[in-house]
C-alpha cells in the first residue's frame, strides 16, 4: 500500500525541515518562483530515480552469480549514484533553500521522494533485476539524449556526461536480456516472467503532469510521452532477438513522481538513511 | 560478518550518547557501582533478546499461512515486546543514567545491543520460524522459572508475570513442532533442516561470562549453564515425538551477549529505529 504521512503525528514535516536546516551549512537564499518549482521538481524526479535504482542495484554487491557481473552491477550502481549527486545538487541549487544533495538524499521521508515506482521494485532474481534495468536504461538513454539539448546549460552538461555512461548501461543490459531470453528454457521462462511482472511499472516513465508540461514548454526537458516511440523501438528490437513476448496491457501504476509510493520505498530509506539519521551531521 | 564500530568515524559513540541524553527527560542520578553494572547488563541481555525476537516475529504479521497462526504469532510478538518494556525499564533504572526503555530500544546502535544471536536470525520459512521459537521458548521458560525466585523482588515480579505468557508460547511452539515434524514428508524435511540450521545458535543461551557469574553469585539470576539439563529434556521429549533428530555438534556461535552481532541486526535496527531516528522525540 502507498506510504502516506501518519495523521497522528502531524508535525513530521516540520521536524524534517528543522533537521534539514540544522544539517545544512548553506546560507538561506531567496525563494524560487513557480517556474523554478517545476524545474526543481523535474530534477528531484531524475535524481531520486537514479538514487533509488542505484541503491537497489547495490544490494547485489557480493551476491551476483559471477564475479564479472558483480563488478559490472556495482559499477552501474556507482554511475547512477554519481549522477544522483549532480542532479540533486542542481535540484537544491534551483530550489534555493540551501539544501545540498546529501540533505535531499538523507533527510527527506518517503512522501517527499519523486522517483519512478519501477526504481523501488524489489530485485527478485538476477534476470528480474536485469529486465528492470533494461526497461529503465532504454528510457533513460532516450531521456538523456533529449536533455543534452536542454535550454538550461547545466542540465545539458550533466545529461551529456551521464548519457555516455547510460549508453554503456543499455548496451550491457540489452546484451544480457538477449542472452538470457534466448538462453535455456529456464532462463527464457524467468525473463518472460520478469517482463510480464514489470510491464505495468514501465508506463509511468511516459506519463506527464502539469510540472512536466511547464519544463517542456521552457525547453528544459522533453515531454515524457515524446520518448515512447524510440523506447518501443528499442524494446521491439531487443526483445524480439531475446525471443520474448512484449505484454499487451497498457495499465500503468503511477504516483511515484508525485510522492505516492509503494511500501518498498520506506524500507529502502530506513536502511539508506540510517547513518545520517542516527549520527546527524556525521562526515568522513 | 560481525557489525563493529566504524574506525573512520570514531565519534559515533559520543554522538549516540548525546542523542540519548537529548532525548531523555529524566534527571541524572548517581553512577552505579560495578555490581549494578553486571545487573543492568543482565537486564539488557534479557530485554534485548525479547525485543529483537519480538521484532523478528512481527515481520510475519499479515504473511502467515493461516489466519489463526498470523494472530497467534502477532500475540507472541506483543508479549515479547511487553516483556521488553519491563526489562528495559528496569535496566535503565538499575543503570542509573536516566535512560528510559524507549531510549534503550531506539537510541542505541548494534554494538550496544546484548541479545542472543539466535534472536536476530532471519525468519526463513514458517517452519524455520517455529523451530527458532521452540528452541528459544524452551530456554526462556526455564530461565523465567529460575528468575521468579530472584533475590531482587523487581526481577522476580516481572519473571512471574512473563513466565505465564511464556508457558503458553512453549506449549504452542512445541505443539506445532510436533505437528510439522511428524507431518508430511516435506514438512518433516523442512523442520529437520531448520533444526540443523539453528542448532549452532542454541548453545549461546547456556554460556556464561564474568557478568553472569556476578549476578548468579548475588542470587539475582541463575548460572546460564544450570538451565541446560531441563532444556535438553524438553527437546528430547518434544523432538522425539516430532520424529526429528537432535544434531550432534556442540559448536556454538557466540558474541551477541557481548555486543558482537551478525550483519542481520543492523538491518533490524535501521527499520525498527527509523521513526525515532528521523523524528527525534516524536510521540503520540
Amino acid at each position: 500500500m502507498p506510504s502516506l504521512p501518519d495523521m497522528t503525528t502531524p508535525n513530521v514535516a516540520d521536524l524534517a525541515r528543522e533537521a534539514a536546516q540544522t544539517a545544512s551549512a548553506h546560507p538561506a537564499v531567496p525563494q524560487p518562483d513557480a517556474g523554478q518549482e517545476a524545474f526543481s521538481e523535474m530534477l528531484l524526479r531524475l535524481g531520486d530515480s537514479t538514487l533509488i535504482l542505484g541503491h537497489r542495484i547495490s544490494e547485489w554487491c557480493g551476491h551476483s552469480p559471477a564475479l564479472e557481473e558483480d563488478i559490472a552491477l556495482a559499477n552501474v550502481a556507482l554511475d547512477l549514484i554519481g549522477q544522483t549527486q549532480l542532479w540533486l545538487s542542481l535540484a537544491g541549487e534551483v530550489e534555493g533553500k540551501g539544501r545540498s544533495a546529501d540533505d535531499l538524499a538523507y533527510l527527506r521521508d518517503a512522501w517527499d521522494f519523486r522517483n519512478l515506482l519501477i526504481c523501488e521494485r524489489p530485485n527478485g532474481d538476477f534476470g528480474h533485476t536485469l529486465m528492470r534495468q533494461f526497461l529503465f536504461d532504454a528510457w533513460h538513454h532516450e531521456l538523456l539524449k533529449a536533455l543534452a539539448a536542454s535550454s538550461d546549460p547545466r542540465v545539458a552538461e550533466i545529461a551529456a556526461k551521464a548519457g555516455k555512461e547510460v549508453a554503456y548501461h543499455l548496451e550491457r543490459s540489452s546484451d544480457l536480456v538477449v542472452r538470457l531470453g534466448d538462453g535455456t528454457e529456464e532462463s527464457h521462462r524467468r525473463m518472460q516472467e520478469a517482463l510480464d511482472d514489470l510491464w505495468s511499472y514501465a508506463g509511468e516513465m511516459f506519463i506527464g503532469d502539469a510540472k512536466d508540461a511547464e519544463v517542456a514548454a521552457r525547453g528544459i526537458a522533453p515531454d515524457p510521452s515524446s520518448l515512447r516511440a524510440a523506447w518501443d523501438q528499442t524494446l521491439q528490437h531487443v526483445l524480439t532477438e531475446a525471443t520474448l513476448q512484449i505484454p499487451e496491457g497498457s495499465f500503468a501504476h503511477k504516483g511515484g513522481k508525485q510522492g505516492i509510493h509503494t511500501e518498498h520505498l520506506g524500507y529502502i530509506l530506513s536502511e539508506m538513511q540510517f547513518l545520517q539519521r542516527a549520527y546527524p551531521g556525521a562526515s568522513w
